[in-house]
């Protein structure tokens, strides 16, 4: 089962909000609907929103030709919404802008929906390619820690940090996956332990806050994240609480991994400084499950990302390339890694 | 209001598991009941459970003198079981042993109560004293940001870190507060933000992991933590969590002050790799507002306090001293500062 795809002329997609508890899908029909999903994160993660934001410009456009409205207008209204849904998650424009650029050049909606499937396709193939490269420069790792939900249910199939982890036990079987609950809305514990269980991977979901000890203590070998979205230095923008545990790997001389397709890296933002983070309803964080439990009368703030700088970062793996962060090297580097410049190539793929 | 009481012959606690929503009182009389609400986090908090472990064993003696039991064989069952009841939590034990030195000394039941209210006192006192001292040392502070709760709640009056934090705000209205929720038990967005919205004290909470991408990106002045156990040679072990603000201040070139009494330090104790950690159930981790939101299946790792060595402490301040931790120094450091030495006095206080 895929988490998102072209089904009978809609898009289809897992309704990641009612995992694990139940497994359902929603039909999408229009792109309004489209941004509500994307929005509550029934749909989420970096790969999966770049393939979310192709096939919402092929809906508009197919929605368009139904109708006989003007295909550029829907299609430039469509692309405003889509990317206003999420600010942080690059790849959700990179869809989007995608389709654009096949616009630009003369595609017609059944030319845009050729490319959109194409986008879904590639991201299948890169999830496989980039898992394999983390896999191998990771070999060895016999405990791993991740954090959020960077898995099948982030992409089309395979995901990236839980394709490496999953590759990696394919490869020798680990002894034991830390997954990071993922406060305020648990996609560790809901989501990521989840996949790990039908994986038939070994886990425990800890507290975000439990890592750093963990690591500090020797428990975890090495530490893999996806990203939402990497800036032309190096610096990588990914799921609130990333960043302790990039310190924590630092404090413990353990390599800190990003698996993220080529699609996260973003050549027009110079550093994290200048990517803007989304602050999201402070009810995430004064409820749970639908309760207030904070203090009556306490306000919130909740951002849903933060920035590790590449100084902490050990490598970045995608689907073409090992990119080499500047943290002290925890691993045995091979030779072919690149260094990440800010003139490195920004939208080449898929 | 007080957290922890001796009342009418029996010991009186605020219910802290009903909080913020319902102040209540619980009035003990037997020691195996406060066992209970121990272990329930009914009553917690470093320094009210010193003067919990005392008042427990003064309730023993005055039971066993009721009922004409052998008190000293009353008071080392009593001793037994508080002491178990959270094996990381330095104070306990503490407020134990000064009971057993006192009847060592030949007290009875009265001077064994006399002894346990004047460790009730004298913890107080000590809560005033070590406030001032954090507060001259980070006076100019505007924004704090606080693990956990180390507040009034967490002792008789006044608290440790929220006494610091109380009396910055006393000498220079703080611009803000930032709450750690604390997961799993939301100690910080329970009880600590209702300590700062009855102080009128402007506070947000946030999710524990959101604390690296704020102090990170300067939004934080200092860090003020309480403790659970100091070390001999400075390892502080606190609430899970404290060790990722740690690195985090020390990323960002903060103050990382521990505020505690004098019981906390136990100079027994060489380093932090010494300290007991307390594992707690998984459900804590795995539910939610008693509701099971982890997949199923799968299972948790619970670890209630981690350690923070001494290279990233600035500074623990006590009731009677400025003890300078080893970080390098984000504070022009006062010349009174002590040096923690293993040879350091350990059960001197209060």
């Amino acid at each position: 089962m895929r988490t998102i795809d072209w089904v009978d002329g809609r898009i289809r997609i897992i309704d990641q909000t009612r995992l694990p508890l139940e497994l359902c899908t929603i039909d999408i029909a229009e792109v309004d609907e489209l941004v509500t999903h994307i929005c509550s994160l029934a749909v989420r993660g970096a790969m999966a929103l770049g393939v979310a934001g192709a096939l919402g410009m092929a809906l508009a456009a197919t929605r368009a030709a139904e109708s006989g409205a003007d295909l550029d207008s829907e299609l430039a209204a469509a692309a405003d919404l889509l990317i206003a849904a999420r600010p942080t998650a690059v790849n959700l424009g990179w869809g989007v802008r995608e389709l654009l650029l096949a616009r630009a050049g003369g595609a017609d909606a059944g030319q845009l929906l050729t490319r959109a499937l194409a986008i879904r396709d590639a991201d299948i193939a890169a999830s496989r390619a980039l898992s394999e490269r983390g896999a191998q420069l990771l070999a060895g790792a016999r405990t791993v820690l991740t954090h959020c939900n960077a898995g099948a249910l982030a992409g089309v199939e395979g995901g990236s940090a839980l394709g490496v982890i999953g590759r990696l036990h394919a490869d020798q079987p680990l002894e034991l996956v830390y997954v990071c609950e993922t406060r305020p809305l648990l996609q560790g514990s809901r989501l990521t332990a989840w996949e790990l269980g039908r994986l038939g991977i070994p886990h425990r979901v800890i507290v975000d806050s439990a890592a750093a000890g963990l690591v500090a203590g020797g428990a975890v070998d090495a530490v893999v994240v996806g990203a939402d979205r990497i800036a032309a230095n190096g610096d990588v923008a990914n799921k609130v609480g990333t960043l302790a545990h990039a310190l924590a790997a630092r404090h413990a001389g353990i390599p800190f991994v990003v698996a993220a397709p080529e699609s996260t890296i973003d050549g027009a933002t110079e550093s994290g400084r200048d990517i803007p983070i989304e602050i999201r309803d402070e009810a995430e964080v004064l409820d749970v499950a639908g309760r207030r439990v904070a203090a009556p009368g306490s306000t919130g703030w909740n951002p849903a990302f933060d920035v590790t700088p590449v100084q902490l970062v050990t490598a970045v793996v995608t689907e073409a390339r090992t990119i080499r962060g500047r943290a002290e090297r925890a691993l045995p580097v091979p030779d072919d890694l690149t260094e990440l410049t800010p003139a490195g190539p920004a939208t080449t793929a898929p």
